[in-house]
């Protein structure tokens, strides 16, 4: 087996045989296929594609290169979710104690941000003492305590993918569908979860555009989890408007208490719910009632335990940014719209993301709207407050919110979030 | 400008813009684009092609990141070859010399061998005491003392190609006419020659296995060399069989003096005449009578000039090769074919050409070939002959032989050597 007639199979447009997949993986991450040559390969499955029965041994051989978790001494059923990641995400943060108040074990392996989109991690280490990293005895400790844990993947986990990752996004090869697909549900398969539910957005904060690249991403994703004995749904839902009325780190862990108190923004709770309800009948407990542990305080308990038992303090105050900034509205009428990725780009640039995985976020930096789309607004009435740390950012972020709104007579035909469900 | 942009747009199918391609360029000569990130940009220039602006572009700014070479003191107007490289093609052996002695000054700067195809400097470096590496100095006086010089292009002529060579060799990125055109021509145009002749070659042994993909090649790297002020004609020829009657270093340097003394194969002479009137008359010279100047000798004499002034020893006998092994014909009739990919691969596995580009190669190994197609042979006859320093190879090369040749009662159609000319 040669590197050299694995690349040129897949860029001649075959499709490459179960030993061909299992090699390369193997080989790419022990260092004896270099990453210009991986390159090569990605570039060509990303404009050659893969068959499914491709994509599966591709996913296997990435689950096959660390290890697997094991869940099986939990006498509650498991089930995570994962979002392809949008602006304004926060929904993990309410989701996983909610959904352990109603019976289930949630592992949720999270990552950090990378670009316009935040990540679940960065917006936790806001909370004063919460640690990301737990041993693996840890993470089963706090699963039995809390019912849920958020917490970053151990390297052990499809340490193919990680380097596979690393590698894909300083050579322009993020955007396909086998590549996407196998990267999330190896993670996910190898993580152990009984069940799985995938929140794949669609819309200008999304990686997919189109409803249709979304539903093609859902349909391997799925296919890839039921064949792993994984009970796998997707929801599709819609990221062209930020979710709720924040973009930054504990600007969403605020937002995310407002909803465990049985407030918050009323998107933010619809996707919450409807997610939850996915995750509790994928484990098997069509019955339980998720709405009822938001309003009755046991989502909120089980938020306190699973802060608390990283070493979080659940009741310590949130920093917040050292400036602000007011954009006020220039006339009267309705807002039209607010761009998810527009957004997403003035959080980042005001310190909320990193440009590389090594830089640092700051936890009080983002944005926060004072109107959602089909709001009435009234002429020099608040309409975002950016708040940053680095006050020189300002004038990146206004220019990237140029044109991300816009006031009309009319509003916007209001979109559902979830457009579709696909199992 | 970054370089994920760069890759994304070829990428996507657009066209890159001349900025793109002269930062790309600049920035991987200088480190700043990583090999991955080039040889993802390689394979998607290699599915999603170039425009003839684009490939016009990038061999600029290939000639671009490095010296030009001037002849412009030379009295004689300057003429070079170059072929696309096949099995038994030791034509710039005789052709140098030869068009030298017509009155053209021929600075040919050669590589050396990869995979099954020889390399010139290879078999040069059979002839005790030739060196390859001249500084620039040593390269003019030559090529005023002798008329013409073989030695390796320097370090300092078209540094981006050197570097994008080797990386498309091991990252399956090599059959890109755009990329192919681009490497030869960027070289040949930084060289200085007034007039190229291209010798493309078509069939089992070469690259370009179609005529259509061969013509292709031509037109692009015609086109590129007419634009640059190099007076540019290409000729199409057969390389589905061998050229001549060896394959390997010493054996060819042997049969390239058969051709200098009057004699030697017929194909051979045929395209040492061809390629020979072909470069005279780009060069101005179109009266010059090249079949005169091998049999009176004088193309020896300018050969004999060119190896002494390079440090070798014309009367030295050749190297030979320690161990031979003859195949004889098993049946009597008309040698119906002799493939010359197989052939190639047989004189590569005896030690003629390398794996890796620094491994030595064996001065005396290679194939000879006691038949060439359509003509008659007799049971028990000797059909090939084997020379090798390490005979535990036999095994391999006959292996490759298996199926190469074969003997029928007809001959196969005679094909030309010169397939087509794109001027």
């Amino acid at each position: 087996m040669d590197v050299i007639s694995v690349i040129r199979a897949k860029r001649d447009g075959k499709a490459l045989t179960d030993e061909q997949i299992d090699w390369v993986i193997d080989a790419y991450t022990h260092g004896a296929v270099a990453d210009e040559q991986m390159s090569a390969l990605a570039m060509a499955i990303l404009l050659n594609g893969m068959t499914r029965a491709e994509i599966a041994r591709w996913t296997a051989a990435m689950i096959a290169s660390g290890e697997r978790m094991d869940f099986s001494t939990l006498t509650r059923p498991t089930a995570d979710k994962h979002s392809t990641g949008g602006v304004g995400d926060k929904i993990t943060l309410p989701l996983a104690p909610l959904v352990a108040a109603c019976g289930a074990a949630v592992p949720q392996l999270s990552g950090r941000g990378l670009g316009h989109t935040g990540g679940t991690l960065d917006k936790l280490e806001a909370i004063p003492g919460w640690r990301a990293t737990l041993t693996n005895s840890e993470l089963l400790a706090t699963l039995e305590s809390a019912g849920a844990v958020i917490c970053a993947a151990g390297d052990g986990l499809a340490p193919a993918d990680k380097k596979l990752y690393a590698l894909r996004d300083v050579t322009g090869t993020v955007e396909s569908v086998p590549l996407i697909a196998s990267s999330i549900m190896s993670k996910k398969i190898a993580e152990g979860t009984g069940s799985l539910v995938l929140d794949v957005k669609v819309g200008s904060g999304a990686f997919m555009k189109t409803l249709d690249d979304a539903r093609e991403l859902a349909a391997t994703m799925v296919g890839l989890g039921n064949d792993n004995g994984v009970r796998t749904v997707a929801l599709l839902t819609d990221m062209s408007t930020p979710l709720g009325r924040t973009a930054g780190n504990a600007l969403e862990v605020r937002e995310s208490l407002d909803v465990l108190a049985g407030g918050g923004p009323a998107d933010v709770v619809e996707l919450t719910l409807a997610l939850a309800r996915e995750m509790l009948t994928a484990a098997g407990l069509p019955d339980a009632d998720p709405a009822k542990a938001l309003a009755d305080g046991s989502a909120m308990d089980h938020w306190r335990r699973m802060i608390t038992a990283q070493g979080g303090d659940p009741d310590a105050p949130l920093p917040q940014a050292r400036e602000r900034h007011t954009v006020h509205a220039a006339a009267s009428g309705t807002l039209a719209r607010m761009d998810a990725y527009d957004v997403g780009l003035a959080a980042w640039r005001l310190g909320a993301g990193r440009a590389h995985k090594e830089d640092p976020v700051q936890a009080g930096a983002g944005v926060e709207m004072h109107a959602k789309p089909g709001d009435p607004v009234t002429e020099g009435q608040p309409l975002l407050t950016l708040h940053t740390d680095t006050p020189e950012k300002f004038p990146y972020a206004l220019a990237a919110l140029t044109g991300a709104y816009a006031i009309g007579g009319e509003a916007a035909p209001q979109r559902c979030i979830v457009l579709d469900r696909i199992a």
